[in-house]
């Protein structure tokens, strides 16, 4: 298997998807749907949407039908950033190098095209799937995406932001909400349309919870290691604004320590797929080395 | 059919229903679910969810079973007011003689737990019904609230705003999505648990438009012809911001006439259902006289 070409054929599928499944920018409002696919568009790794399909690829399902599933899942990954990076929450200016939705547009419309991102989401799931396949889809996208994990883990973030320390187990509360619900909807997701057994989905619950910490471990280990030119994005912010982290409560050698032992459940949990799961053995291992 | 006692008898129903359907207040983050909780007290006529369980009745659905539908219908009518009051869009401090979200929490708190009651519409169509009878409910739900329809229209709104004059077309298209498009979903929604036909559910869906067009122009006439204490709200609202209303566009006789229209449309199109459409065709009327 290869790697990297491998990557390549899932985020090309990505993008056709998302240009398949989300309106045209010319659909009236334009404004608003310009604003929606200038989000979108924005790029990044694809992450969450390429768990997906190679989620489906280990049940043998190689065409495209997993891949509204796919798009859904970017879409509220989306409509998250566009509505954290507003200014009554972190108030950033700058993603990926881009002006943010409210900088390109302004509040209002920013505003809209996240709660409009977060809406089609779930009308790509029902336009795209049907009978108990759609309904348990929507249940997974709908719990993960909730008041419980990914709003839920927001809520508590902030909160912790205005205190000037946050406990371990605040921290994983936020991390496996915040992050790792989404991670783990995106596997299971393509577990359900590959048809996947209750038993087959519960590992990949657990193969996605433990790759969605050891990737917020290892965000924060980068934070405090990399030079900005090698992120990216500005180093060192965690540190200057007093965040809690798993470095700032553990210290680098225990959080390499913690992103090491979550790789390696995340990685174990995916070897009931042994034999098709090399791609995202790969995945996860890959991610463990950018920190090492 | 006693009208009063048929509308109390479904409003206690939704009361009932909120309570049930919606995580209570002291789930963790308890800050987030006691603002979702409070902004969907705030209470109101809960005009939507009533539709959709008079629309159930219409065939024979006498049970709870169309009562998630309703609660979920609440939901998105709730966040869709708790985005439209903050800063960025409205501004507005007070609802209903109540703080705002954001001013009796915050704004990220607001931002959030509208986020929060939009996604858990959808939950509670995918936990409450199964197979095509829950995509289809998905299906419906997030069109009508979607970025053609309830958040396409709130962006006109803001559009047509900045502008001095908006035409006839465009007030027709905010209306017909920001108000109408949720009214339609709310009875198809109560026909499609009740297990209506595609000729029933076009009927239900003709009626809930001129219903939605009739309640926006009378609110438009009581804005200007009614005083603030008959309103419960500021009267004269409009008039002093220069929004362009039907009144504005029409005058108050004209607009008058139109809602006399659309109220009759939809009462002809409950002719479908005669028999047993006695509580929604007073409903309609007695809505229409109102602006008398």
């Amino acid at each position: 298997m290869d790697f990297k070409a491998e990557l390549k054929r899932h985020t090309t599928r990505v993008e056709r998807g998302i240009d398949r499944h989300v309106p045209r920018p010319d659909t009236r409002p334009v404004r608003l749907h310009t604003a929606m696919r200038y989000s979108l568009e924005a790029g990044g790794k694809r992450l969450r949407p390429v768990l997906t399909l190679a989620a489906a690829e280990l049940f043998g399902t190689l065409d495209d039908s997993a891949l509204p599933a796919a798009v859904a899942i970017e879409c509220i990954h989306t409509y998250s950033l566009i509505h954290d990076d507003l200014p009554c929450m972190d108030n950033d200016d700058l993603r990926r190098g881009r002006p943010t939705a409210h900088k390109a547009f302004d509040e209002a419309t920013a505003l809209l095209a996240g709660d409009a991102l977060l809406t089609h989401a779930f009308a790509i799931l029902a336009e795209n799937y049907s009978g108990q396949l759609a309904a348990a889809l929507v249940r997974e996208l709908a719990d993960a995406a909730g008041s419980r994990r990914l709003i839920g883990g927001q809520m508590e973030d902030l909160l912790a932001e205005k205190k000037s320390d946050a406990t371990p187990s605040e921290l994983e509360f936020i991390h496996l909400n915040k992050t790792a619900a989404m991670i783990e909807a995106s596997l299971v997701m393509g577990g359900l349309v590959g048809g996947a057994t209750e038993t087959q989905l519960a590992a990949l619950r657990t193969a996605g919870r433990h790759l969605g910490l050891a990737f917020q471990i290892i965000d924060d280990i980068l934070d405090a290691t990399a030079d900005s030119a090698t992120l990216g994005k500005t180093a060192g912010k965690d540190a200057k604004t007093g965040k809690t982290t798993y470095v700032k409560l553990h210290g680098i050698a225990e959080s390499r320590r913690m992103a090491a032992k979550n790789t390696d459940a995340a990685v174990a949990a995916l070897a009931a797929f042994a034999g098709t799961d090399a791609f995202l053995r790969s995945l996860a291992e890959g991610m463990a080395t950018r920190a090492a």
